[in-house]
């Protein structure tokens, strides 16, 4: 079979981009409106897209005053199982990505809303995996500073292993309903866990017949070394935050190897670096559609941002043009942290300069229809993206323009398919659907006795 | 204003009926079929009901292999808050409750997945506070037992404290979205809750904007001291289990009178009998409804369920044609075990009696259309019930019986409303939204000020 490609958009009432909700024909409160949610979702449903994917974070980010008055994206948003299973009742075969916290959640819990959403969608719900990231986060969950970065990838392993345990709590076919003897099911299809680790308890079974999927699809962003170790044993779908091609390859091959390592083959990870896009049918369009949006980006906003990825920092007290201050490394994401540094260095550049250059480049693909396909084409060939995240900076401007101009292009090119062919997110993705833990285990017991 | 008789329907695969899904015409998997769901849902809402209830039970109840067999109906449902997130998304009126627990889940999360549900469905949220039920749920949560009856509620008072300050966090008024200047929200209109106490730290605020209803619409079920007590402080819907008018009666005043205590209104609590009905136009035809129902449940599955209620007990290793034996109180529900006892030495029944008569009576009243809205009326007329939480005995074919003939003999007696008159589930019931914590202290300083 020929390698096909995937597209996933990430929803965010922002549009992906911090001066975003400015853009004219934003709707207000985008975060909150579901009809104008789900006619974005519907939308990218008629285009074939893989999957939409919603982001999260368990708190209202810790700011300066003028600062949260202005980015006021990440506040104000629907929580995202809510949501995802909303759309799962005015889609029919989109697939529905959602991040929940490995940190602040409890396997069992979360088991089951996934299952649940699988369940309701018909097999099309992923879980993208996070181990949370600020301290915020933590003081709204009892603790006064966020889980160490080790200790939080430790517990995600676990939280993994009990999910994977009691979504096999029931066999496929452990259901009879059999209305004439009043058999609902086999009980020998039915498996406690008892589950009892470093950070979890959990008896199980879960109280929800097996999911449509086997598993909802695994999606993970890992790119510390712990958040790697994670995604090369676990993840499905991995998002890329790489914006350079070499470290894209770079990145997909080191997956794909750990993925070898734990006895996984290298087709059971699809790469989706992010791609966001500004299109016009002219460069020029193109060029002025991104100046305007640049424009709408506060300094003092982007410095905030900054400081955020930082690892809430102060950056006012430095001289903005100056260079960018060595700051320790902070306990949320050790890999943005790291980016930063590695682009302010290679580029010899002022704080100033720097917030600059991230608000005017913030990961954007500015061209036309052709110079966008180009571009996915060149990384899909290279073996750099699977498929691409692709992130809307405004709505709904710039999720019609993409619909409009560069999906009808990369079909043109045979890139990609014109309708759906299968009904599950797995199908849409080429990813096999999971045997049972014990259905295995049946498997291998029959295998020994006929090989006796 | 006159009094307006309410209607809430429990949706449950088993269709409330420990026999309920052999009957015919019930669909296999009702617990997961969404599209099922939805068309019984809709229905409810074209008969304008207040609201539909989800239950909830957060494991597989232990069981005897045999009863497991054929009791499988809260072992294969979908979980409440996404399967009223899918509902939101294809119903435009009805009220969505769900059962949540207090013991299992944390502050944060609950608040903004209900608040997440309120804005989704445009206001039409309730919670159904539990504290939880049985030792099985505490092991899929870290613990072998559940936690102390006592210990509880306390958690649950200071669960719903957090929860109400996190639903103020933002004023109503907090967001701006004046693309113009880039001011998204006011600073001063976002509040921290700082909330430390015995069970909880959360810091806030909640990330999400003051939901529509203000509040979701509160639903209680407290029946034991402990629990009447919550209710009383708490409880806007009052679930009861009273199956006789005049402990309906005494119930209800008992409410309100401790409504009164907390310094509420008596009209801030509607009162709930559960009500199970089995309608036919005719005495005769609606007796033969009752007869089949009743053949569907085996003598086993029904002492299974006994056992389950009296804490788990084993009642094969006594005499079935004895009397019921004396268990010691136990950490489930102490409400349930009591009226048990109550009846058996009430009516002096074996084991064996008191098994058939709960599968014969299990609280479903049996009649001609008229006789079911007498009974209804009168409950209504004596103050004992506002409305009632109705439960379908078997799917679809009971729930299409009401609709088609108690729904419209209710409205020839002008009792209850031909249509919806207002948007969200505090209008539908005739209850305030409650006005921010914040914006309250506001007004008080402000007739401090006016009064000086």
């Amino acid at each position: 079979m020929t390698r096909e490609l995937h597209l996933n958009a990430i929803y965010s009432a922002a549009g992906g981009n911090l001066g975003g909700w400015r853009a004219a024909g934003s709707p207000e409160l985008a975060g909150v409106d579901f009809p104008f949610i789900a006619r974005q979702v519907r939308r990218l449903e008629a285009a074939a897209f893989d999957a939409v994917f919603i982001a999260d974070l368990l708190a209202v980010p810790d700011s300066h005053p003028d600062v949260i008055e202005r980015v006021a994206t990440v506040n104000d948003s629907l929580e995202p199982i809510t949501l995802l299973s909303a759309l799962a009742g005015v889609t029919s075969r989109i697939g529905l990505i959602g991040t929940a916290s490995s940190t602040y959640n409890q396997p069992y819990t979360l088991a089951r809303t996934f299952a649940s959403l699988d369940h309701l969608s018909h097999g099309r719900a992923g879980w993208n995996v996070v181990t949370s990231l600020i301290d915020a986060e933590a003081r709204n969950y009892g603790s006064d500073t966020h889980l160490a970065h080790a200790d939080r990838y430790r517990r995600a392993e676990e939280f993994l292993q009990v999910v994977y345990g009691l979504w096999d709590s029931f066999d496929d076919d452990a259901f009879e309903w059999d209305a004439e003897t009043g058999r609902a099911f086999r009980e020998s299809a039915i498996h406690r866990l008892d589950h009892a680790g470093e950070f979890f308890r959990v008896a199980g079974p879960l109280n929800i017949a097996r999911a449509p999927q086997g598993r909802p699809v695994i999606a993970q962003a890992g790119a510390s070394e712990a958040g790697r170790a994670v995604a090369g044993r676990h993840g499905e779908l991995i998002f890329s935050g790489a914006s350079r091609l070499e470290d894209a390859v770079e990145y997909a091959d080191d997956l794909r190897r750990r993925a070898e390592e734990s006895g996984r083959r290298r087709e059971d990870i699809l790469l989706f670096p992010g791609l966001s896009v500004i299109v016009a049918p002219t460069r020029a369009e193109a060029e002025d559609r991104y100046e305007q949006l640049v424009a709408l980006t506060h300094e003092r906003v982007a410095l905030g941002d900054l400081e955020y990825w930082l690892g809430n920092v102060d950056l006012t007290v430095h001289d903005l043009d100056g260079p960018l201050p060595e700051f320790p490394q902070s306990n949320q994401s050790h890999s943005s942290q790291a980016r930063i540094y590695e682009t302010a260095r290679r580029e010899n550049l002022t704080i100033r300069q720097f917030v600059d250059k991230r608000v005017r480049a913030d990961g954007i693909v500015v061209g036309t229809p052709e110079e966008i396909a180009d571009r996915i084409q060149t990384w899909f060939e290279a073996g750099a993206a699977d498929g691409f995240n692709v992130s809307f900076p405004s709505l709904p401007g710039s999720l019609d323009a993409f619909v409009e101009l560069v999906v009808p292009e990369l079909r043109r090119r045979g890139l990609f398919r014109s309708e759906y062919r299968g009904r599950t997110l797995r199908e849409h993705l080429g990813l096999d659907r999971p045997v049972s833990a014990h259905a295995e285990a049946e498997v291998e017991a029959e295998v020994a006795v006929a090989t006796r």
